[in-house]
């Protein structure tokens, strides 16, 4: 009977010999009887302005004094959950820039259906999407590190595995990653990526478009501090449209490589602005592609949080602000604040049925120009007017089981 | 903590992935190198919903009340000016689109330095960037036409060739283009392109990217009826940095694959929206990468504008309104106009030399916040303070002299 302990380590052992199997699959497709010349790998970034340097452009940004210490983009390391229109793009814009350790997840194959937008190609139809992306990424450039996972993170085991792999997949040994960024089409693995985060105080930027494919937006959650996906119903960007135009049969959303490749954008430099220190990092950016309308926001944590790690964390932040001096992360100015008075009302944007749609009534809360909730607290439920913040938590499980539904 | 029954199930497992790997492995030798298979040409856009359908989310766009008539985009042929960072991933946009025809023109060859930016790849090192395209478009969708010119659009032979391809570029036998769209990174290009579309008549939308890699833009010209690229100063947006800060060194300029992303998104966007007639069209969309800031503006055509084509082009848009009841283009709102009244100052932002930075000096023109001139008439003109428009001409060969030596 083998022991718990002699099990992890054939487990650990096991998947080392997995990761190594991967990588001789690509070396070999690679080499593989082909004339296709790979770069090599580049020890050090140089800032030398010949063709043959694929960091010239990017040093640059120091000598522009843009960004202070570019190199660092090398000792971070970034999950990619979701490797879809948003994700395969997010994957390939930070593998270019040179990210020290990309970390994907996914369980989708590549369809002929998926050629509408960016990066996969139809001659991959069939693979998996971590392993056709990886192959792609690996060539383009094989200075970054890549771990895969072919797996929905949502059920429990993988889950479980998904929690492990953010706290230990940095690329100091045993350390966190640096960032999880979320690239999911539905509200379980968001939630599910929300959930992980709060139990582990993982910092993250969720992104989403509409069904519709004409909005979109990223958020930055830390958790403890900024609103997270269970302090109040999601945000999301309106698209100005007459909702009665929208027909739901069961069928397929409709998508643009225009909106995801605008929103992969928008998300990777929010990640390049948060982790090499410069400019402003967004809380909330809107992306409305009918009126190029780009609202922007931010919405600190709820106190009567339903997920009790958001609320953990929230007590560690406090302790740990009434400690420091002075903040570290830079924060968009708040321009655009939450009014804190608010009634909720059914008020239905996206990824609801046109049943859910025509029970839509009652008040909006009071959100930023073009920004408005996925979903709202019914009416029925009473949510008297009040503190934004507060009222949400009321009805919040009826609210995720709606979700859940949808 | 995991029980023994979990850690023997994750060890069977692996067990299992890594005999899968090992299978491919082996597999993908005894195909070695084989032809990749691409798909199939498809006569007719379908919107069913299988996996096996690249148009399906396209077509979704109808159900979804946002395009009446998707299947138009077959009709239209487009030609992009420049296949580098901005060019090159919108093309590929149009070309997952479905677009019916792109004219590609570039005289570059592909670098490891371009790898920073989407679209190229390392084994494609050398290769003419037109050729290289060509091969990677028409394997994700064959359906598109491709033409190719492999050469620099200003010289006086190929200006008269380039002239050509427009004016019979079009689907349909000897019609003009639909669209050209300039995604080149210098002036004379620019110029060339302004200069050719104005005694076409034809409608083109301009795009362009900061030196130092955080701003950028995108703006529509049609002739005669908004300003050209010689009506007044090409507008550029300001990345709000401390100019000092610029150090220019006869080096290389700084990019990211997130702001040419970006720039790329709302450029196909705007063409889509142009083409397809849905959603407000942008005569001008800035993108400021550090403050995540997206200023919108229209300006109209300067009627003592240098460019005696763009001048009959007004005369011509003059009298067809006269005739016609209403407007076809749909045009944004002008929420944010250009104020009329505008001195003008040496204000340099990009594509400068150091020692024209340090020239720089006198009042800026009264532009909405965050767009400002790539350049202005220096004070020394003596240009009078009116009407903007107006001002401009004055000294215009003057400017055009001075970015010529740029």
């Amino acid at each position: 009977m083998a022991t718990v302990e002699e099990l992890k380590l054939r487990v650990r052992e096991l998947e080392n010999e997995l990761i190594k199997c991967k990588q001789k699959r690509c070396a070999e497709k690679d080499a593989g009887g082909s004339q296709k010349h790979y770069r090599q790998r580049i020890e050090k970034m140089s800032a030398e302005v010949v063709d043959s340097n694929p960091y010239s452009r990017l040093m640059a940004l120091k000598r522009m004094g843009i960004v202070e210490d570019y190199e660092r983009i090398r000792s971070f390391s970034v999950a990619v959950v979701g490797v879809g229109g948003v994700g395969s793009v997010t994957a390939e814009m930070l593998t270019r820039c040179g990210i020290g350790k990309l970390i994907l997840f996914d369980y989708d194959k590549v369809e002929l259906a998926n050629m509408n937008r960016l990066f996969f190609q139809p001659h991959q139809a069939g693979l998996s999407k971590v392993e056709a992306a990886e192959h792609t990424l690996r060539s383009i450039n094989p200075d970054v590190s890549f771990e895969t996972h072919n797996y929905n993170i949502t059920t429990m085991d993988n889950f479980t595995h998904f929690m492990d792999r953010i706290s230990h997949g940095g690329l100091q040994e045993g350390k966190p990653v640096d960032l999880v960024l979320s690239c999911v089409d539905n509200f379980e693995a968001r939630m599910a990526i929300n959930t992980a985060c709060n139990e582990l105080g993982q910092i993250w930027m969720e992104s989403g478009v509409s069904e519709n494919a004409v909005s979109g937006h990223i958020q930055l959650i830390i958790p403890g501090e900024t609103a997270c996906f269970a302090c109040a119903p999601p945000l999301v960007v309106a698209a100005n449209i007459d909702e009665k135009t929208l027909k739901r049969d069961g069928v397929c959303a409709a998508s643009l490589p225009t909106t995801m490749g605008v929103v992969a954008g928008i998300l990777v430099q929010n990640v390049l602005k948060y982790l090499l220190g410069f400019g402003s990092v967004s809380h909330y950016l809107g992306y409305n592609a009918m009126q190029d309308f780009f609202p922007t926001m931010s919405m600190k944590a709820n106190p009567q949080c339903d997920d009790h790690y958001c609320r953990k964390q929230q007590e560690e932040y406090k302790r740990k602000e009434a400690e420091r001096p002075k903040q570290e992360v830079v924060v968009v100015e708040e321009a655009q604040v939450v009014h804190e008075d608010n009634e909720w009302g059914i008020e239905l944007v996206s990824e609801v049925t046109e049943e859910e749609l025509q029970a839509a009534s009652g008040p909006k809360p009071d959100l930023p120009e073009g920004i408005t909730v996925a979903y709202t607290i019914p009416e029925k439920v009473n949510a008297p007017a009040g503190e934004m913040v507060e009222e949400t938590e009321q009805s919040l499980e009826e609210l995720m089981s709606q979700m859940k539904r949808m």
